[in-house]
C-alpha cells in the first residue's frame, strides 16, 4: 500500500484509542459531546474532519494508518448521505460506531438510514440522530475498550450509578418544590 | 497512483462509454433494465459488480482507470444504506448516476435517502427506486451522451415519439374494447 | 409547432449553457446556489421562474425555444408537488436536474419524492434537497458540459482538490486550537 | 391555440360530463373502480391513457378541447411522481380530482404527496391512495356535477342510505352467526 | 330529525354559498387564507369553528341545516387526527374539501393522512397542508361553483392569467436587476 | 335525545361489558383477535359493525345507548382516515381504545396518526397496529374493569405469570434442540 | 420479592390514584399538563422522574410498590426510544398510558412508534405526541377511574359540555367580530 | 441483589463470549443469521428468548449473571417497540447490539427507531433491520472481541477479503456469460 508513511506522519497526533471523525467542520458542535465523554472517562482520542467524498484518500490513509498507530474504535460522525462511517467500515475490522448528524432539511432521518442500513459484511455500530447519540458513541466506545483495559468497567458502573442517583436527586429537587 | 496499471488490465474489456456498477449482483435483475436501455442505444457498456463496502479498494481502482479508457458516465446501483454511486462520485469527476434498489424491508426509501442526499461538492444524478430508475439511468446517459455524440439526439428524439405513440395506441385499443 | 418564433424572442438573452428554472421567486434564495457555482465556473447561465401549474405554456415554449438557441443541460427548483422539472423532462430529450426544495410544512420531502420518482422513459437527475442540492445540480451541470468542453474537466478537478484541501486545513486548524 | 381542431376530432367520443385520465395503463384496474361507480350513477364519462411525461401535448390538447365538449370534471389516476393531475389542473379551471395509484416500490406515498402539495393557485382535490380513492374520484365528482343536475342528488342519498343499510345488514348476519 | 330548527336558528347568518369550518380557532391563521380568496372571488361565504371531537352534535346539525340553507360546499381544515372533513363528508352529499393543517409536532403528516385516506363511499377533496392548502381550497370551491355560476368561469381564467402574467413580471424585474 | 329509545331496543344484545366495533366487515379477521381474549378472560362483549362515514346515526346511538345498557370500555378498530375511535369518544366519557389496521396501501400509518393524533379533550387509547393491538386492546380493556371487578385481578396475574413461563418453556425446547 | 419494603418507604408520597412518571426532568414542561388536568379534577396524583434506562431498579421498585399503596393507573412520559410505558407495563396489570414526546430531531415519530407498537401481551394506551397527548392521558386517566369512582362520571360530563361551550363561545366572538 | 445465584444455576449453559437474545421464539429465523457467524468464526455463544415486556426479570436476571459467567456482548433482536436491547443495556456495562426485526406491518421502522434512538447515557449499538443486520450483529461482536482476543483479528483479515474475493468471482462469472 503506497502512501501509508506519508500519512502516518501526517496524522500521528497522539497515543489516541478512539478516533472521532466528522464529514464537516459544521458537524463539531456535535461531535464534541463525544470528545467530552472520552476526557471524562480518561480515554486518549482524537478529532479529525475527513470526508467520504470529498477527501476519500484520506479516509483511506487515515484509516489504515490508525490501527497499526494504536486506534482500537472509530466514532464517526456525518449527515445527508452519511456515507463516512461506511466507509471507514469498508476500510478496517475494528468497531466503527456512527452517528448519524440532522444537519439536512430532512431532520436526520436520511443520515440514519444512511448509517444504519449496511450490508451484511461490513457492519456500523449505529447510535441515535444528533448529540446524544454523540454521547452515546463515546461511551460505547468505553464499553468495547472496558473488555480490555483494567480501569474502565468500574468508570463505567461508577458513572451508571451516577446516571441512576441523578434521576433521584431531580426526584427529591421535585419533591420539595411541592412541599414549598 | 500505485496499482493503476494493473487495474487498468484487470478492467479493461471494451470501448465501454457507460459503467453499469451494483452493489451485489442479486441487483442485476433490476441493472439489467438499463443495459437493455444502452443495447437498444447503441452505447456501448460494461456492467460491474464492484462494492462500496466489500471491495473499496476495486471501487476506487475502477472509477480511476474507466475515464482513462473512455468511460465517460458511471450508473452505480445499490440497496440498503446505498453509497456505491457517492463513493463512485468521490473517485471522480465524471457524471455519476444513482439507482436507488428496494432490496431492504424499508422498500428502498433508505436506498433512496443515502444516494440522493450527497453533500455539497459530490452530485450524485439520483433516479427513481427500482427498475424504473435503473431504465431511466440509462436515458440519462444517453441524454449525457447526446451532447457530444451526434447520432443519439435523433434515437432520443425517435424514442420520445415513440413513448407518445405507445399511449395513443393503447387509447385505440381501449376504444375498440368499450366498441365491442 | 405555434408560437415558438415568438417565444424565441422573449427568452432569448445570451448564450447561456444552462438553464436556471424555478417554480417561484421565493426559491430564488436556493437556486442561486446553484448560479454562483456556475459564475464560479464560467458557464454561461440564464435564470428564469417559470411555474409548471401558473404558467405551463411559458415552460412548453421555453423549453422548446431553449435548446435550439444553445442550452444543453437544464436546473429546475421547485417545492411540494414539485413538478417543474418533469414538465421541462417531458417537452426536451436534454438532460434535466431536478433540486426538491424545503418550502412546505412537510420538510422537503414532498418534492424530493415528486421530482425523482418518475416514470421510466422521462429521467430527472435529482440532487439533495435545499442549498446542498442546487450547488451540486450545478456541479452536475458542469460534469455533463466537461464531456465536450474541453476548459472544464480542468476546473473540475482543481475544485475536487480544493474541497480536500479545504478539509486539510480545517484539520490544520482544530489541531493549532487544541494546542494552544 | 394551433392543432386545437384537430384534437377535437381525434378525442371527441361521446358527450362525457367526467373525463377519467391515467398515466398509464397500467392503471386501468384502479381507475376502472371509478368508471363503475360513474356507470351505477348514470354519468356519461371517458376513459383515456394520457401521461404528462410521455404525452404532454396530447394532455394539453385534449383538456383544451374537453370543456368545449362538455367535460365538467376530470379524473386523474397516476403513481410515482404523479404530475398528471397536475398537469390537466394547470390548463383548466374545471374541477381536477386526483387519484394516487400505488404502483411503486415505496407503496402510493410518492404519488399522494405528488398529487395533493399543489402550490396555490392551481387546486387539486385529492383522494385515497389506491381502489378506494378512484372509486370516491367518481363520488367526488357526482357531488360536484349534482349542484347542477336535478336527477343525482337523489341517486346521491339514496347511495348513502345504501351504505348506512349495508352495514346494518351485516350485523345482522353477525348476529346470526353467533346465535347458531 | 329533532332540533333541526333550532340549528337552523342558531346558524343561519347569511347567504353563504361555502361554508368555511375548523376544527379550533387556532386555525383561524391558516383558514383565513380561504375566506380572503372567496371575498375576492365575490363567493359568500360564512366562517365557523366546529369540533368533530369536541362539539359533534354542533357539526351534525349545523351541516344538516347548512344544505337547505344554500350552502353548497364545504371547506374543513382541521389539524393532527384531522376528522372534520370526513365528520361533514358523513353528514352530507354535497361536496367536502379537507385542508390539513400543520399544528401537531408531526409537521402535518398526521393531518394529511388523517383527512385524505378516506374509505371508499364517503369522499373528501383534500388539499395542500398549510396555508397553500386554504387557499386552493377556496379556489376548488370556485371552481365546482362555477359550473352552476355564470360569473365564476370568467373571474377564475382571469385568475389563472393573472397568475402566469405575475410569473412574467418576475422575470422581467429578474432581467432588470442582472441589467443593472 | 330522540331516537334513543328505539336505539336501545335494535342494539340491546345482552350484558356486554365491552363493545368491540369496526368500520368494516373486512376487519372482523382482526379485531376476533379481541373478541377471543375477552372470552378467555370471562367479559362479556358484543360485536358490531359501525362507520363514522357510512352510517353516522348508529354510531352515535349505539354510543349514547351502550352507557345505560353496561358497557364500560369501547374498542374500536378502523384503516385508513381511521376516525371510528375518535367519534365514539366525542359521544362519551368512557374509555375508548383504538385500533389502528393496516389494511390500505400505506400499511397502517394512516390508521395509526388518525387514531392517535387526538386534541386535546377527546382520548383515545391507541394500541399496535394490526392483530397484535387488537389482543392488547382487550387486555386493556380487561386491566381497565379489573379497577372494579374483583375477579379479573388475580386472572391478569395468571395471565403475565403464563406469558413469562411460555418463554421459559421455549427456551427449554430450544435448550433440547441444541443438545440433540 | 426482596427491596420492596424499602421502596415502599422510600416512595410513598401521598394517597396518589395516578402516577405521572417520566424518563427525563426535561419532560417536566410537557407533563405538567397531565398534572394540571388531575387537578383540575380533584384526582390525587403523583409525579416522578423515572428512567428505563437510567434507573431500572427504581422504575421496577416503584412500579412494583404503587399498586399496594393504591395507585390504580399509570402514566409515562418519555421520548426518543421511549421504553418507559413499556417497561412499567412489563410491571404491572395495571393500566400504563404512554404519552410519546417529541425531544429528538425526529419530531416524536420515534418516540410515538416506541410507545405505542408494544407486542401482543403487553399493552400501553397511547396518546397523541407532546402537550395534547399529555393532557388527553389525564383525561384517559379520570375516564378509567370513573368506572369506580362515583364523582368523576359528572365531572367528566361538565367538562364534556364546556368543551362544546367553548367552542360556541368562540364563534359568537367571531360573528361579533365580523359585524364591528 | 437476590435471585442470582438461581439465576446463575438456571442460565448457565457454557462458556459463551456472545449471548443472543430475542423478544421472541418468531424471530429465531432471523437470529440464527448472527448464531452462523459466530459459528463461522469459532466464538461460543448461547442463544436466549427473553422478553423486556413478558419476562422482565428473567432479562434483568440474564443480564446480572451474564457478565460474571464471561459473557463479552449482546445481541438482541425485536420487532415493534422493540425494547429488548435498552432493557439489557439499562442492566449492564458490556457493549449491546441492537437488530431491529422487520415483523410488524410497519416493516421495521418501528423496530428500527425504538432500538436506536435511546437517551443518552445508556448506549445501543444499532445494525439494519432484518438478516443484514443479524448477520452483521455478529460481526461487529467478533470485532469487540478481536480486540482482546488474538485469534479474531486475523479471521476478521480474512473474512474481507474473502468478501472482496467473492464480489470478484462474481464479475468472473458475469463476463464469462457475456462471452459465451
Amino acid at each position: 500500500m503506497c502512501g501509508l508513511d506519508e500519512a502516518r506522519e501526517r496524522f500521528t497526533v497522539n497515543n489516541a484509542k478512539v478516533a472521532i471523525l466528522m464529514g464537516s467542520d459544521s458537524d463539531l458542535d456535535v461531535m464534541n459531546e463525544a470528545a467530552q465523554v472520552l476526557k471524562d472517562f480518561g480515554v486518549a482520542y482524537e478529532v479529525k474532519v475527513l470526508s467520504a467524498h470529498r477527501s476519500p484518500e484520506d479516509v483511506r490513509e487515515f484509516v489504515k494508518a490508525a490501527g497499526p498507530r494504536g486506534v482500537q474504535v472509530f466514532i464517526c460522525g456525518a449527515g445527508g448521505a452519511a456515507h463516512l462511517a461506511g466507509a471507514v467500515a469498508a476500510q478496517t475490522t475494528l468497531p466503527v460506531i456512527g452517528v448519524p448528524i440532522n444537519s439536512s432539511p430532512l431532520n436526520g432521518l436520511d443520515a440514519l438510514l444512511a448509517t444504519v442500513q449496511m450490508p451484511s459484511g461490513t457492519p456500523v455500530a449505529t447510535v441515535a440522530v444528533g448529540k446524544s447519540g454523540a454521547k452515546n458513541a463515546a461511551l460505547l466506545a468505553c464499553q468495547i475498550l472496558a473488555l480490555s483495559d483494567k480501569a474502565l468497567p468500574e468508570k463505567l458502573d461508577r458513572y451508571k450509578e451516577k446516571l441512576a442517583e441523578g434521576i433521584r436527586k431531580k426526584n427529591r429537587e421535585i419533591e420539595k418544590q411541592n412541599q414549598s
